[in-house]
């Protein structure tokens, strides 16, 4: 599961990193969808894993909370994944669904990969009461304070993704000034404007949400005078 | 260790009730102190009870993932009673320091929050797998079935405060908004406009304090003039 959880990490951050603001918003939609899908298929592969350990084992299978809250998660996170790419990735859903699920799906984001650690702690601790029998558990031997050291990293991992992900500076900025930016891609007076006045004091994702969709809207037109190319680089 | 955690979700979301809007920045600011300070002594008292629990029945101390990650969450509790009762709630220290400290004091908040969240799970999952014995927790019994929905009804009490205290909507409105409506709260000209505009693209936090400052320089403007019973009511 420790791959998996870096992949949901860095996932989680991909728009954080100033050096690729430069790169196209579909690129990066494309590599936060693709981390957070091998971190899925990592999330099955270690759960069939776990299923064939135990029953190898004779170890019954979900009675712990460690469990039930990672199985949770494991299918919460399965859905939103599902749901991202078929809301935000492919060009399907209407703005306005869009714009309705952006504060959702991060919001959601941001609590499955919470919960992920709680669970990764909950295993931990799970796994050193079975298996650290000779010495004790409690009589914390070399084992017991490697694994503790390593709960409190996988908690450190969790705040500083938590950290990037709440600092404003490292927020990608809106799309209309990059697509400014670029040489054939002035936006029309008065499409921005109002849009960002009207939003100011939504949710950031909203904000930004509704700047792509006037990005979206000036692609469109800009595709019907033969143009997209400068635009998707 | 459940009051405490109880207190301390109330003590997040003490700014995101609408219908405490109308009262004063400083006596919200009293209540959040207050309900932390409240949620401080019951986990001071949890944890003697946890100490003399354990040494009356020979169970060593300190030795689970579980007492580690608590322990340090508890020891950053206290430095963030102690640092915002000094920084935030009396009137010591210098504008700039709360500008740069708040953001850091939101953050560690929320993290603090989520670790005791995480701490409340693994504790959960050791109890179970000491106490339940016969039969097995293994076997999932009553008692598991029962003790694995209060963690889940934990986690869901963790998401629910995140929900909260993530919406944009329930945000308490900036502080000059509030004493322009008062009859003698004018504000003069040019001192909110540009720290709106100069602030727009920072952390909410950030940007709130800022009009705190912009409040607390009328206050004290007000104050000299002996209106300041007017501000504070």
């Amino acid at each position: 599961m420790r791959l998996e959880r870096r992949k949901k990490g860095s996932a989680i951050i991909v728009y954080r990193l100033p050096w690729t603001w430069k790169c196209s918003k579909l690129l990066m939609k494309g590599i936060h969808a693709g981390l957070n899908a091998v971190a899925a298929v990592l999330a099955i592969i270690s759960l069939v894993a776990v299923f064939d350990f135990h029953n190898g084992k004779n170890i019954p299978n979900m009675y712990s909370l460690h469990s039930w809250v990672g199985l949770i998660a494991v299918i919460l996170y399965m859905l939103q994944l599902l749901l991202g790419v078929s809301v935000f990735l492919l060009p399907l859903a209407p703005l306005s669904l869009r714009a309705l699920l952006m504060p959702i799906h991060v919001y959601s984001g941001l609590l499955i990969f919470g919960t992920v650690i709680a669970t990764a702690l909950m295993g931990v601790t799970e796994k050193l009461i079975f298996s650290v029998k000779n010495p004790a558990y409690n009589t914390l031997p070399p084992e017991g304070v490697f694994t503790n050291t390593l709960g409190l990293l996988i908690l450190v991992f969790g705040a500083l993704i938590f950290w990037i992900v709440t600092r404003p500076q490292w927020k990608r900025p809106k799309e209309p000034n990059s697509i400014l930016l670029q040489p054939n891609g002035g936006a029309p007076e008065g499409v921005d404007g109002p849009t960002a006045v009207h939003f100011g004091n939504m949710d950031k994702s909203d904000s930004e949400l509704n700047s792509e969709a006037a990005a979206r809207k000036r692609n469109i037109a800009l595709d019907e005078t033969g143009q997209r190319s400068t635009m998707t680089k």
